[in-house]
């Protein structure tokens, strides 16, 4: 079993072992050159471009920083240092040697780094292109299926490839499926084919099936890449922007039981599997225009808390997996929270900085929609839950409202409110393509319309409550005892029915190709991962590579 | 483990152990009292109206018959025949005694009754009204949820809930979450709270929170449901229709490697784990008119055929789970297939029975569209596939037409043709609300258009396969062994791959409560229940009642 170290998400450029990021005027290129040695854990070597975690972290580091460091850049090839090959996808060993939630939770980061390539396609102006410059199986296709157009070098034995059906017993786990058949509309019954033809296809018929845009020549292939990204660039819609934002290294202290950011905090309660994550508000006004807010750079608040909840998710998913509920808590001043919004959203068409921390807000709040951790929000006296952080308890499974002070703690200190802002109506919307106040309120208009319609006025409890803000609105007697019972009942469920749960009454109302990833794919492919045709001793997952072939229950279920 | 004793789903109300059919004018009244003794495998008692496989072959029986032999029937009041207690959902010994791929397919079979009873209210005018007179809990609650409306008694003890998860560590899996969400659109943070309290939750605020429609005192009980149900069938969009249509026993003989009925046949090859299945076209000329039609009864080829196939999907689902392929042939005239569909489809809006009829086929295809099996269709000289049967060739995952004829077999015969006709363009649509012809084109209108237009042209290999309604079309000297490869390899691959890759190619497009139960509620549901936390010896559904608690496995995946 690959063993679970302590897995740290932020990194630079400078540290990639795997990945060359160079830029050339509005044209950069993300060139893939695995280090077989440097897996993030020991037991298996990154062959072929196969990748694990450690490889991934760079990758959605590189998006990122494209995104901040590089506005400049209009289109991004998405290319393999190495000769032959594209990328082998997910390395088979490290997946064999992984235990279950290990699987899940990589899979999850990779599509959801994916998802932002696409996101950055559509919302900011940064079109990927795959340049397949040899072959693409796997999760390597998978991450070509997440790019606007896919070149494929047609030299008689570059393919592209879903052979995880044929030789591993699984499905391409990365949205793969989905992609095939609802975003490139590549017909299902040649779509059954491709994925069970280990082989791959590639030249004329590949682009034929849809499977590929195009397929160039070698003799032409530099020019032919140089030229689509040009074009790519050309038409793409990023705002001017400049000058970069840098986003060095944010400043963490992690301890056993804490997690400490400037603005996020969250401390661990092992016993009571629970963490307690604290939002800080901004502790100044809102800058002036968005020339401040480029002087501040990565300080500036809205950015900052992006970056550190953006880290935090990952983290406490990664390393803490028995910290099942997460209990959100917000300090300070409503009004500023507000103020900051505003600014950004009264830019997002025209500046490109603010469109970007609104984009990284919407991941970061999308990230969170998928995570596999009960939500809690605490609303209480001296919080600050209006626009964007109102979305944390728009996010959360349930809510809790204190209705007056906390008597023995300040008697006259101003009850908690509520306030919803812009940032609730429209430009942080879920996978689903709703507002998470949409989704809330479901085939119920005058409730979606009454909340809306209170955009700017602080609610307390009652108000809240009554509007459907918040779920429940416990006074100073019932509080300490509803939320003590609410955190230590979902300790002692069940963790997977929870999980369940969750991914079901999230994402009420409509499906898109992201959903469906991380709904239906993501749910089937959990299942195979569990399932002794795959992970068993003589699974198909353990087999692969032995000679041996893998032996399978052949129950259809 | 509970025996897998070989399963009949033919059934008749005088057989019913578990429930009351009984009809006074336009209202049904459907009463389940299960047999606790009544049980299909030995090893549990039904207690509290709990139901098993047996029980749901019943209820499936009831709606079915509700269709053809009840045609005043507007209305169906599903209610208890005992004391206290509507339904207290699937039994819960029979599930912890069961293997994992019993379960799986329990739920689907319920699941598709489910469907079924919201497809006779939103279609065939036949609605149905949930009078809970007393608790509905677990699957209980969920067949209220797929009624039309919901009543439930207010004696201050009937409630409604969802135990599942705080008691069984499982998910509601017959559709429960879903309809919660997306049918009643109950706010997701009240429905995160009412799926976590085993207790449920009943009176006014069952209704405040979307949960019932309506609570109804003990002393107003009969009269309120005779109302509800008078109402119901007075507004009810049921078409004029009748004499009732009988649904006497199928004719149908089980031999250990085949199934034979009038018209279906299937022969299984258990070395090379594959059913080929034949359907014959009409032996004569359509009838002149739906009077002729009435007169043919349940023989009349189309009810006839539907009746064959739903139950050979049934028990080849049920009893032959390691038959991982199902091959469809069909045999006949195209042209008296077409004038068959012909007839029903233009009597669709104005005849009860021709709709009837139609809406079976839709069921019974979207029965094989989540059936967990590799289905090809093969395409050869002297074959019917058009029309209603062509939707056997476009539900398939796969299907190869004969570029030519046999030489060995008939030189002289007319090649395979396929001819799509009004029942490919609309009337059965898959539960995506897509036909298969859209779902097979999405995102390509062209196609779509140009596959459309060829309605009543018979097409041979070349031209099918330009316009896409074919996967492959190889001609005499390739056809063997390209068939044997295609059926070979299936049989080598890992079954849960095959339905998993199958599950996210069907169903391209667009998501419905229909589609998201089947693909996100389910697969969710398959992962939970074959984790250790809920079927492992100290898993939630082995300790249930026992009086130890569940260990769980506290890591989230």
């Amino acid at each position: 079993m690959v063993s679970m170290a302590h897995v740290e998400f932020r990194t630079s450029p400078a540290k990639y072992r795997h990945w060359r990021l160079s830029t050339d005027g509005p044209v950069a290129t993300l060139a893939m050159d695995v280090d077989e040695q440097g897996g993030l854990v020991p037991g298996y070597e990154l062959k072929l471009n196969s990748y694990d975690l450690g490889v991934d972290i760079e990758l959605y580091d590189a998006v990122q920083r494209l995104r901040f460091e590089h506005p400049e850049v209009k289109a991004v090839v998405m290319t393999s240092g190495k000769e032959k090959i594209f990328c082998a996808g997910a390395n088979i060993r490290m997946l064999a040697a992984s235990a279950h939630s290990w699987k899940v939770n990589f899979c999850k980061f990779t599509n959801e780094t994916r998802n932002g390539i696409e996101d950055a396609t559509a919302n900011s102006g940064q079109v990927y292109l795959a340049a397949l410059n040899g072959t693409a199986s796997g999760g390597g296709y998978e991450l070509a299926l997440a790019c606007d157009r896919i070149l494929l070098v047609d030299d008689r034995s570059s393919v592209v490839s879903l052979p995880e059906l044929p030789l591993l017993g699984v499905l391409p786990g990365t949205g793969g499926l989905t992609r095939v058949v609802d975003k490139r509309h590549v017909r299902r019954d040649l779509a059954d084919y491709f994925s069970t033809k280990s082989e791959g296809i590639g030249g004329k018929k590949a682009v034929g099936w849809k499977l590929v845009d195009e397929v160039v020549p070698r003799v032409r292939w530099q020019e032919v890449i140089s030229e689509r990204a040009r074009d790519s660039a050309s038409s793409a819609a990023r705002l001017p922007g400049g000058p970069a934002i840098a986003l060095t290294e944010l400043a963490k202290e992690r301890a056993d039981d804490s997690v400490t950011y400037a603005h996020v905090s969250a401390s661990l309660d092992r016993d009571r599997a629970v963490a307690e994550i604290t939002v800080t508000g901004p502790s100044a006004g809102a800058p002036a225009s968005m020339a401040d807010v480029r002087a501040e750079g990565q300080a500036f608040w809205s950015l900052a808390v992006a970056r550190e909840l953006d880290d935090l998710i990952l983290d406490l998913r990664t390393n803490e997996t028995e910290i099942g509920t997460w209990v959100f808590k917000t300090v300070g001043d409503a009004s500023r929270v507000l103020a900051y919004d505003e600014l950004l959203l009264a830019n997002y068409e025209s500046d490109w900085l603010a469109r970007e921390i609104v984009l990284y807000w919407k991941r970061t709040l999308k990230r969170l929609d998928v995570t596999s951790r009960s939500l809690i929000a605490l609303i209480e006296p001296g919080s600050c839950f209006a626009g964007s952080l109102l979305e944390l308890a728009l996010a959360a499974d349930r809510s809790y409202m204190l209705f007056g002070v906390f008597e023995d703690v300040n008697a006259d200190a101003a009850p908690a409110a509520v306030t919803v802002g812009q940032a609730n109506l429209g430009p942080l919307p879920m996978g689903n393509g709703l507002t998470r106040l949409q989704t809330r309120f479901l085939g119920d208009a005058e409730s979606l319309a009454a909340a809306e319609k209170s955009a700017g006025s602080p609610l307390e409890a009652e108000e809240a409550e009554k509007l459907g803000l918040v779920t429940f609105a416990p006074d100073d007697i019932d509080w300490d005892e509803e939320v003590r019972i609410a955190v230590e009942e979902r300790a002692s469920f069940s963790p997977d029915a929870l999980t369940g749960l969750e991914a079901n009454y999230r994402f009420a109302g409509p499906e898109t190709v992201e959903t469906k990833i991380f709904g239906r794919l993501t749910a089937w492919q959990n299942w195979i991962f569990y399932r002794p045709n795959a992970s068993g001793p003589d699974g198909a997952l353990r087999a692969y590579g032995t000679g041996k072939r893998a032996d399978f229950d052949r129950k259809r279920v």
